[in-house]
């Protein structure tokens, strides 16, 4: 393979690849969240990367997004997928008879975005997302259970949040009983954007689409109430009897009362009702859970209720509810603010050294090790003292050079290489030693 | 989302798409592959499903398999991975200066080859990679450690395979040996499908490529012997004093010596000259596991050692061994012939079914059982009867009816699904009862 034109080795930008100490935790993550969604009985499902373009881009008519990977491979027109969310809809829809519902699923998977390379701005990243789907209807207990588990997973990952929950009808319906129905849909693409463009823009992009002034106030101040479910309920229940708004107000209630029966620590969540989400498949509750010590982080995690998720594919009418963590941008997150948890440079426990021709032995004594720990046998054709230094580099806790006199009485010294402390065991007590001091 | 014109809802044929109750099974697969390789002190590396063409096509000059996806995204030509060794070989080419050598990582991901799409062969399917990378140098008991490998990955699995292991340089050097150096290639591609062709095929074969008769027999004798490491070694070892030929035979020895210290079970490999495999980036140890009850399976598990991984991408030596494991075949080979373990249509241990109005404390008391099972609440509005019905449909363990009766008094009527048994308990004492059960 020996070859005169070297190729640069390089990777895609954007694309995210971790050191394999960096990767542990990563993993270590995943395998948490993974762990709270089945503890709660979601249940796995894993969608083919590639598919058809006219299904992933039913929403466009067949258009592809210039954000999606798409391709022919013969006469096919293919897609990489963008989300987890229309392969969960065009699985439902397809498999609809064989599902019982509501059915709940979790997916943990790549995702493919080719937007402009930026920092923080990933072309793959990994969603894990979980969802709820009735079959004609699903209860608002459902919205509950997914801030539940908002709420469980990020405890798994000992990250402290706050949820912030609102319902799409409260807005929706405020705007119907100040007479702007047919502009609703305009008002909320500004409400959402209010803390970027500020309030005083946010009233003079009202007004040029007619909004009054008064009602413009009146809108602002409504889309900036946030609290406690207790107080801002109170606040906004009564401020219009439109049934849309009103059907919000009762939903929010009831997800409240849930919440609160399922002991979730009302320090996690609050009422606000400024969360819009910007996709407009959203129906009723919507949320967007932050980490209040980095609010520069965004939203780590959002979600909500969606009438009718396999509306393209299917006359059956399927609710639903999810949410969905952006894994990859929150670890890169964690990665360059110093959070990530402490790490290891290697998985190692305990390094055998060879010393004299006692190779075959280390072998058979890691056989023994590896029962119980990481054991690795450094059989490297390097000197002893470039063994200990890479051995120290690497941070392996514990160390035993085997040779010819271990082989024989077969008392190993096992060496605790941060404090530097020896002892002479037995392997069984070796093994006992290291779990003491762990 | 209503829409008049429904789109079929239909996904690529050769994409594997579990129902969740088998994905569960599936992950469980993953999880235990991942947790020998990582007991064995293999460390977990995540590289892009997109790599730029040039780099994935470097062996070909940049000329694209037909069988690769490729496309171009603006003026990026990008391809899908089609395995993982190459992009192990562009990241320790890229990273050689931050990597401790030997690497030992393992890799478990997705692969893509738009083949012809035909039963049992799968355009998207899981790799199991576990390899070790040498710089300038890597001792031969790496291979051993990856044939110990194979063996604790399956019988993880609790798969009974046998691992045929051989090493190219016997059937190279006695090519050499017998004056056909030039042709070495040729030959081992006609030996190599011996067991498709039949012998007779393979002697008109090599004699068309001008190998004299004798030989024929000589080369083809030597292919078919197999069998323990001790007979085998015997039959072959001075067969001639071919340099190559002797190198191979020293590193068979070699590595039996150490899969002998190892303690790995002599039932479970054998000496097999036959195991060429097809890639010629192969230069020593070779191996295909297969399960001695189902040959029909072919390969589950195949692998060797390659004298230098990146020589495209950089002048530095990189030897390398590893293993490779179609993890989506396998699963579809074990499905096909019912060899699964049994698996429930659920991960739910206990339900709670809410009578009356008790949805509230059902959801307290799911925060209490979650701490020790998979605890739902079946909050559908839907009568008793069906409820009762769908649980034992999804064969869920264990029920629990919360009525009024149930809130007041705090006992509760546990039901075991499958003997219909019954008993009144204290929430504690309910938890005791499906452990005990377990």
């Amino acid at each position: 393979m020996s070859n005169n034109k070297l190729i640069t080795p390089r990777k895609l930008s954007g694309f995210m690849e971790l050191p394999p100490y960096k990767q542990l935790i990563l993993d270590e993550m995943i395998s948490k969240i993974k762990n709270v969604y089945e503890k709660h009985a979601f249940m796995p499902l894993d969608t083919p990367v590639l598919e058809y373009s006219e299904i992933l881009m039913a929403k466009s008519g067949g258009a592809i997004d210039k954000e999606v990977y798409n391709f022919k491979k013969g006469d096919t027109d293919i897609c990489m997928r963008y989300d987890l969310t229309v392969p969960l809809a065009r699985y439902v829809a397809m498999n609809a008879n064989e599902i019982s519902f509501p059915f709940k699923r979790y997916q943990i998977g790549k995702v493919y975005r080719g937007e402009k390379a930026q920092k923080g701005r990933f072309r793959e990243f990994i969603q894990c997302d979980a969802d709820i789907v009735g079959l004609d209807e699903l209860p608002i207990v459902a919205d509950a259970e997914c801030l539940a588990l908002v709420d469980k997973v990020f405890a798994a990952l000992n990250l402290k949040i706050l949820n912030h929950i609102s319902n799409r009808n409260i807005l929706f319906g405020y705007c119907e009983a100040l007479g702007y129905s047919d502009k609703v849909q305009d008002i909320l693409t500004i409400l959402d954007k209010i803390n970027k463009i500020g309030k005083d823009n946010a009233i003079e992009e009202l007004i040029k689409l007619d909004v009054k002034n008064e009602d413009c106030d009146n809108l602002i101040n409504l889309t900036l109430k946030a609290g406690s479910f207790g107080q801002i309920l109170k606040e906004i229940e009564n401020l219009t009897d439109n049934a849309t708004y009103q059907k919000g107000v009762s939903e929010l209630k009831e997800v409240y009362s849930y919440l609160t029966a399922m002991g979730v620590n009302e320090d996690n969540y609050i009422l606000d009702i400024g969360i819009i989400r910007g996709q407009n498949y959203y129906t009723g509750t919507v949320f967007e859970a932050m980490i209040p010590q980095h609010p520069e982080f965004m939203t780590v995690c959002g979600g909500g209720r969606y009438d009718n998720l396999a509306g393209y594919y299917t006359d059956k009418k399927m609710p639903g509810v999810g949410l969905s963590i952006g894994l990859t941008r929150l670890f890169d997150l964690l990665d360059q603010n110093n959070m990530l948890p402490e790490f290891k440079v290697t998985n190692i426990d305990l390094q055998l050294i060879p010393m004299g021709d006692t190779l075959c032995e280390c072998l058979t004594l890691q056989k023994f090790f590896s029962e119980k720990c990481v054991c690795d046998v450094n059989y490297e054709n390097r000197s002893f003292k470039s063994k200990m230094k890479e051995a120290n580099r690497k941070k392996i806790p514990y160390i035993i050079v085997v040779g010819e006199n271990e082989v024989k009485s077969k008392i190993y010294a096992l060496k605790n290489m941060n404090t530097g402390e020896q002892w002479n065991l037995s392997k069984e007590e070796c093994i006992k030693k290291i779990y003491e001091e762990k």
